[in-house]
């Protein structure tokens, strides 16, 4: 379902990039991973941990959030991570578990490629390329996913614009690739009780600018595992076509992101009340 | 209703001022405007014009809004102005106005005072008293309408922290006047494509700190009207106990913040989704 | 010396008020506060503690300052605290204090107000009457200290831009008061290993689109008292015409902000750089 | 000449990371860029046009800017671009020139690199590899540069904190890289006055915290061509080891940053202004 179907031109102050215009294009974009539909009626939950640390972690959380409703799997083995003396993630070999606990789920696989030259590997392996936050602006990755024939998430940078998002995005149509999902996931303010302030008018800035669908990450967003639920339906209550959530099995114990992942019944509850809101705003959670 | 009851501390780097704290006083606040309940299982709305007019505007608008379903009545008869050249309001005569619509819908009456000076005169005519968001750290304005008996709504500063939103709350609170509302508003931020960027993560925030009811503005917080619907049921479903919006009977010819305004229409709307969304979290319009 | 005597439209997006506007008045605004000429050839270096706790505190600083080469003594009597628990100053006897000891140096007197009720008292006293950061907006203010007859100190708000600044200088000269100094003290941003960002490029772009004086707070800009002698060296090469900082007797025993004052040794130190500075751009420390 | 050689620890809230620090390390770091240091006593120049259009843009620009003074060459051939319609660079073509350009003027060539396989490329004509602003947390690119020979010249990104500036120097350290210079280049702020809020005191503060050379990068700091000369000054006088700045040959005619290129005259009297500067703060522009 479209929720701003609205083709009726917006002042926002700026152009609005060609391809990724809903003036260009007023028909909502559905992006396709190996079957999962984002864009459309369906609100679609992607979760899972921050970043892949073992088997066993990863196919017990796997495992959880597809009981729990989740559609997309998310994980990730190359991390970017502010200290060069932190985890920095298990790469290729975590690459061959987000493959594996796959094709056992069921679950298509999105997760972050950070360099130009692993975006053939990590196409490898995963259903959908997530370019993160930090990476938005890194013109010639954008480039390169966009010449891969995958999915990719594109989340907003922490420092940028709607014109600037839009724009990002555009390097990626620009280079055939139509399947991209914008993703809000908090921006810097001068506000530190919460890790960033999450930015939900962007998400029907976004719909109603472009046809991309566009979903929102409470996780990064809040920085706050508290916090997460409220977030997450006030996402669903304001338009987006779906969440990334972090979910681990033992959120005590996780190396990256513990302090703002749901455990695994906690993500279960939410998904309950998620469709409650799903329902009051005419879509369901798919 | 309190949407978040847990008074376990939270780690937010400051120290929650006593009055306001929750751990003080576990159980929510109830501010009492003339019979309406704000911060127990209601969701209330109030709704009016930015400024008073007119009293042809201001009547028509108040009686379309409690036709709606709104509870209190919004409306400026000393407007802060950015610019000494923009209309400033009627003032008294304005505040005459509001109190005579007052009588004939029944609803109470909030509207904001800027100067120590003139606390009593509104007093004399509002049931509600409100700090706008210029004001948040005017201290003398602070204790003045602390040591009034009226309940008062006191709006996020554009540019203030939680912290010192609640300190600026216990300002009111330490001159012995409890009954005061909180109000998220937007802050602001490097995005230009709204006028503020709405800060929802407040509520729960603010919910989990204090006891004190939290409302939001989702007019001034994103300052275009086809935004305003999208970010109010985005605040409902989000925990806040009330929203404040800007409606006007002409948009198109308000003298203030049209583009912000709701339409009669739009707003009748609104508050047959507001409803669903309300009930999907366990709540009501009340 | 107008640094800046190009009258010459700038483009910057918005509209200069017509009285603050450099294109009405292309000549500079020189400000006299009792003999001593801000917005001249020299560059005034106002000093004194932040607030006033005693006498010899405050007679002690105010002849270290006067020695060191300061024009104009600051020192607060009402003190704007975030927490209401804070020292609020000692106010009137404050104000007494700081005329007695401006009779024995010759020193004039800048203190704050941040009543309207309160500007006729402090009027009484000082000898030029400054509006904070936090009261930039407080429109009531504005207009009253407007309608007094002495000089104002204007600080820009944390969160202001340089339009909203300019406006709220033309509130004060719509009231028939000209003698207005613009002072940048640092604007709120995500960095937060200085208290503020201090903003020296308000400095350039002020004098451009106005002819009052521009002055800088490097105290408040900074929160650092290391800092404070490299930013007051960066303010006066960057144009300033003074600078106003926080000098204490001893620092380490300041009820307020002493992390940010100078001591009297460090002053008389940076008085001697500042010289050479001043010479370097074509000026002196008059 | 090292202008903070203070190794008191200060109190910022986060720990430096060890390599950059100067707790590790109490005496500056020189960056030697083919016999031209930064960090010592002398302010380098470095100055350019944003980027390579011609070889007659290039070599009249270099020539005078040589002749000013300047002691190292700018010029992007590889351009990150907001939108990808805009001018991309001219690629290796544009380097060839700047390595011939470098040949016949005896200037270094400072030059940026977006892409981790583009590393070699660019190390085999630039005698300094620039990351740039919106690069700073791309980390394999980091790694990269760190694992090269040459001199990295790291831009502060335009929404990094000064701990997160350092970790990203860090991460070129950690691979045995020592020669890194920082720049501040200013920071997104709400101002939109200027294209960004040039953060002068992020120089006393980075000088203060780490051994690294610290320079500022007024033109992006601005996007104001009349604005640089007054920043560049103030750049200065706090205590830079250098600045970069955008000239232009034809301002008017320049592809990109035309608005914020100094003329070949302009960039000859600010140098002239600059020395005396330099002189007032015991320094020299080298």
């Amino acid at each position: 379902m479209d929720t701003n179907p609205c083709n009726i031109p917006v002042k926002v102050g700026f152009s609005v990039p060609s391809r990724v215009s809903r003036m260009t294009k007023p028909d909502a974009t559905l992006v396709n991973i190996c079957g999962v539909q984002v864009g459309g009626s369906g609100v679609v939950v992607i979760a899972g941990p921050c970043a892949v640390e073992s088997r066993e972690q990863l196919f017990e959380t796997a495992r959880a959030v597809k009981a729990g409703g989740a559609r997309i799997l998310r994980g990730g083995a190359f991390k970017p991570r502010s200290s060069p003396y932190n985890f920095q993630g298990m790469g290729e070999e975590g690459l061959k578990l987000l493959s594996e606990v796959s094709k056992e789920t069921g679950l298509p696989v999105v997760t972050e490629v950070m360099d130009t030259r692993k975006v053939e590997l990590v196409a490898k392996y995963a259903d959908m390329l997530q370019v993160g936050s930090r990476n938005m602006q890194n013109y010639p990755l954008l480039k390169e996913v966009g010449m891969s024939r995958k999915p990719v998430l594109l989340k907003r940078g922490m420092m940028a614009t709607i014109e600037e998002f839009l724009l990002a995005a555009e390097y990626i149509l620009n280079q055939g690739n139509e399947q991209v999902i914008l993703c809000e996931r908090g921006i810097r303010t001068f506000e530190t009780s919460t890790r960033n302030t999450l930015d939900l008018s962007a998400v029907p800035m976004l719909k109603r600018l472009s046809h991309l669908p566009v979903i929102v990450d409470p996780s990064h967003g809040t920085g706050l595992r508290w916090m997460v639920p409220a977030m997450a339906k006030a996402a669903v209550a304001v338009g987006a076509d779906g969440l990334i959530m972090e979910v681990h099995y033992k959120p005590e114990e996780a190396i990256c992101d513990g302090y703002q992942s749901l455990s695994l019944n906690e993500f279960a509850q939410l998904m309950t009340d998620l469709k409650k809101i799903a329902r009051a705003v005419g879509r369901e959670i798919s």
